[in-house]
């Protein structure tokens, strides 16, 4: 009884945390609710109900299957699910008119042959990338529709009523959705977009800020050695942005179907974004590559570590820096003046190191003992080139 | 009238290379067809009509949402289905009575009530990442299993009549599915994850078996320059494996639903193909970073490269080729011999690469100039390691 009970308390635990992390996901549940409530009024109220009959249960069914976290997500399937719905209606109608030429034999043949031929083709569209990302759900909706009227069509006299009722429950289920997910505490794809490029940036930029001073030791708690593991939470954060691409490209498609909303025009530049998350994922990729030198235990001879170590510590953080001016820039959308300004300095901080370098001949060194560190070095470079790139892209 | 015909040759040949690429995109649009042409036979054939009546339109409902490319995946929707639409019923089917408990003028605010808490709940377990990976279907089936029965409960009177149609022509349209997609030309998400793997890990044995002579420019091709561009692709391949982490989890979670099949059993260790992936991303960043100093343009000095091309070219295609034999490995399901070996060698360039640098004593090098070559020297060490891990992982 004990271990049901550490469960249960572990899974209330894991329900506040995930409310907490995202108040929204709360709102987004009762707001899902509020939508079927509101749709369930067509069966409760009598007049409502005479109406509809029993194709009331279409506007649930559409609640339920269209509304999403995102404004975005809701409208592309409504927007798909209706238009689906319609053009395979007609088609549907049409196939019903073509089989019944073929006289009562012929016309479930033929209807069955239709249905087949076109559920195939249909199917085989969806693995088109661009279908797959965008209308996917609207081509399941296709066939969804049009096999059913062509075959229930086959049997049901009063189809165009039965079309009729169907149509506007499931208009009225999407809209619903829509006019909830828009007007009760929007949840905005492209707002989710843009953050979460920005604090990708961030996160990259708390690391480069670190790492210079974790790479060379010159952290200032010398003295307190048990308490420096706290703060060392800035050196994994970058680790999510490696994977980040898929929820860029989800954010953006839904992004997509938004209206015009608070700072972001309709027809925002949503696929620039995915271009500085591009390069933001590169410069990812690199930190990765300078993370392994980190826990690296070769020693660096003090005669170079002296040489490189101003002017790593120097790139590093100007280049973390940069990030971090650009990352506040994108959140508030104003020009990222400072930034230039931090490129520029961690460029010097290149050319300083560069020609440090070359001055420095270093007397039967042991390359060995310097190769981890000069890795350090060459890496900072391609850093400080991909700032510069996002810096130019987010401009 | 020309430009609207390029569009639709280009269309043509984009549908032929989706077929071509893989053929069986075509066999599974087939398979939905041929399952929508059986389904339907319910509404064509009068005996099979009378017993179900209109109820036949779950069964071609289920068909359109449930089949997916691999059994996995399909198997996976189905079980949610139908586990979601039994239990949601018996709560509906509870809930009704329940609320009858109210008289007429409560009985439709208690169910109001209960839709609104259930549906909020639910959708809220949608969130957990777990529930969401493998229930997310069934979750949404819940909601709207359960709406459906205890808003339309409110004014069917035959309602375990219509549960029990219901839920047998569900069961029906989910058995077809899971059918066909099993027994005619099955698309396993197993053998997906398999070959997936197993390609990927060959990506990066093409890059780096390719490495060494590409960037100490000692290709025998020298005489030959223009025709040296066309196998290039190799130093392209790996960059789709920084991304295969979705494609890999999707992949693991569908081949958890699927039985025996092959040479893999029930409960195959999926989880240990994650972890590969994982070691395998780990080494496609390492080359990332590889990659970038293929096009760096900085001159490193003959003496210099003297030193480390051999023992760096035989690290690069040493590893390259034990990533082909665990590659090859895991095709055939095989103990990967001679990958232990090809690990060994370039573990032995390594330490010769170690032993040269410490020894190359090179007298007042230009310390810039040989930065570049000694951050890949050093990153090939790296991917040494990463082999070796990849390695024992397969084991």
């Amino acid at each position: 009884p004990g271990k049901a009970k550490d469960k249960i308390v572990n899974v209330g635990k894991s329900i506040k945390k995930l409310g907490k992390d995202d108040p929204r996901r709360v709102i987004h549940s009762l707001k899902v609710g509020l939508a079927l409530t509101l749709v369930s009024l067509f069966y409760y109220l009598k007049p409502l109900y005479d109406g509809f009959g029993m194709s009331g249960m279409w506007a649930v069914l559409t609640v339920v299957v269209v509304f999403e976290f995102s404004v975005g997500a809701t409208l592309g399937k409504g927007i798909n699910r209706a238009c689906a719905t319609l053009s395979a209606a007609a088609l549907g109608v049409g196939s019903l008119h073509l089989s019944s030429l073929f006289g009562k034999e012929g016309e479930p043949i033929v209807l069955g042959f239709l249905v087949f031929l076109l559920a195939a083709a249909a199917t085989f569209t969806r693995f088109f990338p661009k279908i797959k990302a965008r209308y996917d759900y609207g081509v399941i909706i296709f066939i969804l529709t049009f096999s059913m009227i062509s075959i229930s069509g086959y049997r049901v006299d009063s189809l165009l009523e039965m079309a009729h009722q169907r149509l506007s429950t499931i208009l009225i289920g999407g809209a619903t959705c829509i006019f909830i997910s828009i007007f009760v505490c929007p949840v905005w794809a492209g707002q989710d977009l843009h953050n979460f490029i920005a604090s990708n940036i961030e996160k990259l930029a708390n690391y480069l800020e670190g790492f210079g001073g974790e790479y060379f030791q010159v952290t200032e708690d010398k003295d307190s050695g048990g308490d420096s593991k706290k703060d060392k939470s800035f050196l994994q954060g970058y680790k999510s942005v490696l994977n980040s691409k898929t929820t860029e490209e989800a954010l953006a498609n839904f992004a997509k179907w938004e209206p015009g909303h608070g700072r972001f025009l309709f027809r925002h530049p949503w696929k620039q974004y995915l271009k500085i998350g591009a390069l933001v994922r590169q410069c990812a990729y690199q930190i990765e590559a300078l993370n392994s030198h980190l826990t690296s235990d070769m020693q660096t001879p003090p005669e170079f570590t002296r040489v490189i170590q101003e002017s790593c510590i120097n790139m590093s953080s100007e280049s973390g820096k940069a990030l971090k001016s650009l990352s506040s820039a994108i959140k508030s959308m104003k020009h990222p003046n400072s930034a230039t300004q931090r490129v520029e300095n961690s460029k010097t901080a290149v050319n300083d190191l560069k020609a440090a370098l070359e001055a420095a001949a270093i007397e039967d060194s042991d390359l060995l003992a310097i190769i981890s560190a000069a890795t350090v070095a060459s890496t900072l470079f391609e850093i400080v080139e991909c700032v510069e790139k996002i810096s130019e892209s987010v401009h």
